[in-house]
């Protein structure tokens, strides 16, 4: 099993939300970036909460303490460890379902690949994972600052709901701390409309984000194995619960002429560059200093309080329900998620 | 630049269409393997050829020497080196458009990125390279096939046209010499004609190819980094002009309600397994013993026929076409490049 | 900068003597390994004393946090992250000697890579770092235990004081609690004597250790780039202060014939084995199932009580004298260091 | 097992003597190095005669080709792969032996661990395989040369006759055709009797190398674990029949005292350096500025004409004599051997 994200900026993580503390190690960060701690908390106050009212009751205490790396709050280009606290739940306490395969969720798969017969709770794999990916993509993030990268994030599907606009038709300033991170409201309202009709169906929903990169400089990215947008998917698909990725135009791209989804270059003032970004900022697996923007596709959450038929590790017939514990819909805390991985990637290839 | 694949099997590429040869090293194979030196050359052929009228006029002969690693046709468990001699043409011979930066090519990317002044013919990123990744892929078809292990895979969309059958509705089995490499005739012939169309308009055509890998067992990926679905993801982001990927469901999952998208489990004669296949083989970033079925979506070729606005590298505007030479729609040909690429990552995972 | 060792089993550490603490992640570590907590203690203990009545006065109170890895006292699997809280010292706090370049220090060389103007104390590649190699080596050593592997270790030369049998004619089972870790007492009384003597003319020692390793069996190590005993080598020469490794008859092999060297193979009651082990069971970089032994040389410390002429960072001669607070011979306490990489790079090589 | 060497700069090689060729792809090379290729075949030569008139009766004729990578005589920063044809000869050919392990050799070990029933001729790991090392050992010399850093080596023991001269001592400038590759022509003298008796005794002689490295500037490896000590400690126990290393004083500096070995620095006309180098050019895993030396040692032959007993692999004990075939004493063909290694240590680590 893989616990490193990485090749110059490596990542590894530990822990789960079953033992004492989960964490990870960052190697290769640069040296001296200032580091602000409470960004880092609003992220992962964001992750935890989608600032929105429907996510999960789920009490998360996320105190990170640095062991090492940084230095009177400016990073040394030392090793950071860093750790967070588990307060002491376990996320599947319900004895009842404990050997039970819950429909579409990783169970059955662990449970044939380790054969552990405690296969519950997720563990390394668990959303609290991405904890540890949103502290360390924080800090990648604020170093990208520095070079004048920007990250933005929205929640462009939910359900059935779509963001239909071009995100450079949107305003993208929209608060963070809206109802739903999405920057339209009407579009908020019908998606926040639809969750509460999942919600009191018993049911969940799926959703797609969008993220927007600026500011990437020319040149981040390799020509052969190493591309950014091959970086990128894998990022993404790493995510739990995510299913598919695309960027620039993406799958809508195919059903396109040349002609059409040709991005021309022209003269800018003496600037050299495409005068549309329908290529999404990555030609040829290289940035090409235009906007980067990417989808990435979730399922809806599996567990859901409607019945559902199973089977349990005996091949015994069961019914399962599993409510009010589990978000609706997980989209909203994705964001900060997608836009840690994304500055990771963008870090690593560019140092 | 990185110009390897891989963990525990390893391809590491060489070469381009400048120079004398490409070709790989192919560390970690295991051993025992007889190899199937035909089917090498028909997936070469499949690979240039598209089997498919419209394909490009260059001629490129692909026959591959075997340095090492195969011992009186078994695979000795050493490196397998090989290599293809290049016949001696340039891409881009046509000195007319040297310093142009064609429209939504990497010319630009590579340009800003290595400074070269001649940046054409795309060097080592060019689609000659994935002569290589067929080979290397191939040799990893035959040793799954050990196992069981099955690859198909037919253009699921050309432009507009698209196949909207799910794949366990389709015959599979259709010959792989067909006009063009989608199972149903219907099908085909509505992309037949988009293609000559958009050859008659100087045009090219998107795409979007579904592969479906049979067989794979319990088990192959890992729950936290190295996910078999990030796996792929990564390597079909490194097909060159591919713009997407997603499994099971995909993007349309993200409209479903996890009442509709969840796949129950059975008991099914003894054997527990999921009573219907949404996730697409994978879940938690593991196989779960169902096919894997994922898509790649694919821009429309970016040289194209028709007269386009640009810029050379002095900033001086030019219209550029580029006609005659190029595919229409390379999405045919890309098959065997798709399955490779998908055998490479689950063989690396299973070892 | 590389702060990972290993392939299949990776430790990163982190920290240093100047920050909070340090520590390191462990991935790839084996399941189902019962944890002897004290052990690690004692193995701490015996790092820091060397059992032995002239090391420093420095003072580090070594108690290690696991907070992954282990549940109940048993690996499961995941990565064990640990870290240990330094006191609060700093290791160059007499401020007299701040700019100057102590004479064969790193000093100079960590300067002129990375410019830093406080340079002292060694930051990372402190002798304190080698805690966190002893607390994942002795790990290693407990799995190995478990496969019947053993590894036991002794000062074979301390100045010009040389234990001159063979290890196979001394009594291995010496009390580690030994005044002085080496298993002859009248050599140990020489060594004594002349730690004693350094230490009246405020001057140190160089040494060897010698380190024997039982029980491994045929096959680790591989035939080309990763050899066993090139990784002990350079497992070895990452140890401060080391200035040689060699295995089997070593330096001593170069002066023989082949017939002398030559380890002659029988049949051993039908166990085929060669009869004496000049080779240091290690043949081709593979082990062949007979004992493993190999010495590392260590310099004596640099830091001496004795005035020394040297520059400061402006190019001032200045004369330093760095007394009382550094050991005399810093070998006996190097012998857990030894074991520790020895058994993570075996335990790496077997995985 | 692992085919690949280096870390920025990687060379993987492939092939054996049992093969079509051998060959290697270098991945990470340095754009814009002129090569010369005389140079590498003068290099190539000197490995398979040691300029040496008791080397071994085989004839290899090492003729290289390059596949890719260098473009008119100039490397293009693309990976370089290069191939040598084999003539078509068995290493062990001689039936009689075929299932007798030879005492010393690593057949036992390969036995053992692959549990090939033809395990002879040592395959991937013959010494045919550093002929691969010295192309590409010898394009990275080629690289640093650039940068004024220069390599040169001697055979400073044979058997019993030693030269005790220190380096900077001896006149470096020798000539390379020497009878043997020894600056002393006394010393020569002693070492080519040694030899001419070894042969005469049908038995082989052991050895000692003794490389510096001239130029090497500051900076050059890692203070932790990647340190410029511990890679060449690894490279050279890569080597086939080596069994030791140290640099610096090395195993000597264990008899000294701190005040004997330290290098105090001075203010050398505003250069900050030591005065002496006992350090031999690393402190602190990182160079100084300072010449690198370091010494390897080889172990003899073990194939000698002397009848030996040694058991067949169903455990029959059998007399067995190889002579004639092989060198008396490989060390004087090592000498490039240990330069490439040292020179694509050091490249790797500047990268």
């Amino acid at each position: 099993m893989s616990n490193t994200f990485g090749n110059k900026l490596k990542i590894t993580t530990f822990g789960s939300s079953h033992g004492d503390a989960i964490g990870g190690v960052i190697d290769g960060f640069p040296q001296g970036i200032e580091v602000d701690f409470e960004e880092i908390c609003r992220e992962l106050q964001r992750r935890k909460t989608g600032n929105f009212a429907f996510s999960s009751q789920r009490k998360e205490s996320d105190e990170v303490t640095f062991l090492s790396g940084i230095d009177e709050g400016m990073t040394n280009g030392f090793p950071i460890a860093f750790f967070i606290k588990n307060n002491n739940y376990r996320s599947r306490d319900y004895t009842d379902i404990k050997d039970v395969f819950r429909p579409s969720h990783a169970d059955f798969a662990y449970f044939k690949k380790y054969g552990t017969d405690d296969f519950t709770g997720g563990y390394r794999a668990s959303g609290r994972e991405t904890t540890s990916w949103v502290v360390a993509g924080n800090l990648a993030k604020q170093a990208l600052a520095k070079h004048g990268i920007g990250f933005v994030s929205y929640v462009s599907q939910i359900g059935q709901e779509c963001e239909t606009a071009h995100y450079t038709d949107l305003n993208l300033s929209f608060t963070p701390h809206n109802a739903l991170p999405t920057p339209n409201p009407q579009t908020a309202d019908r998606m926040l409309k639809a969750i509460s009709q999942a919600q009191a169906d018993n049911d969940s929903l799926g959703g797609v984000v969008t993220c927007i990169v600026t500011g990437v400089p020319y040149g981040v990215g390799n020509p052969v194995f190493d591309k950014l947008s091959s970086r990128l998917a894998a990022a993404m698909l790493s995510i739990p619960s995510s299913k598919g990725f695309d960027y620039g135009k993406g799958f809508d791209a195919s059903s396109m002429r040349g002609s059409e989804h040709n991005d021309l270059f022209v003269n800018d003032h003496g600037k050299l560059r495409p005068a549309t970004n329908r290529s999404g900022g990555i030609q040829g697996g290289i940035s090409n200093g235009e906007d980067i923007y990417f989808r990435v596709a979730f399922k809806p959450v599996s567990s859901i309080g409607k019945p559902q038929q199973t089977v349990d590790i005996h091949g015994n017939n069961r019914t399962i329900a599993i409510g009010g514990r589990h978000d609706v819909c997980i989209v909203p805390r994705v964001l900060p998620v997608v836009e840690s991985l994304a500055a990771l990637v963008i870090l690593d290839l560019m140092l």
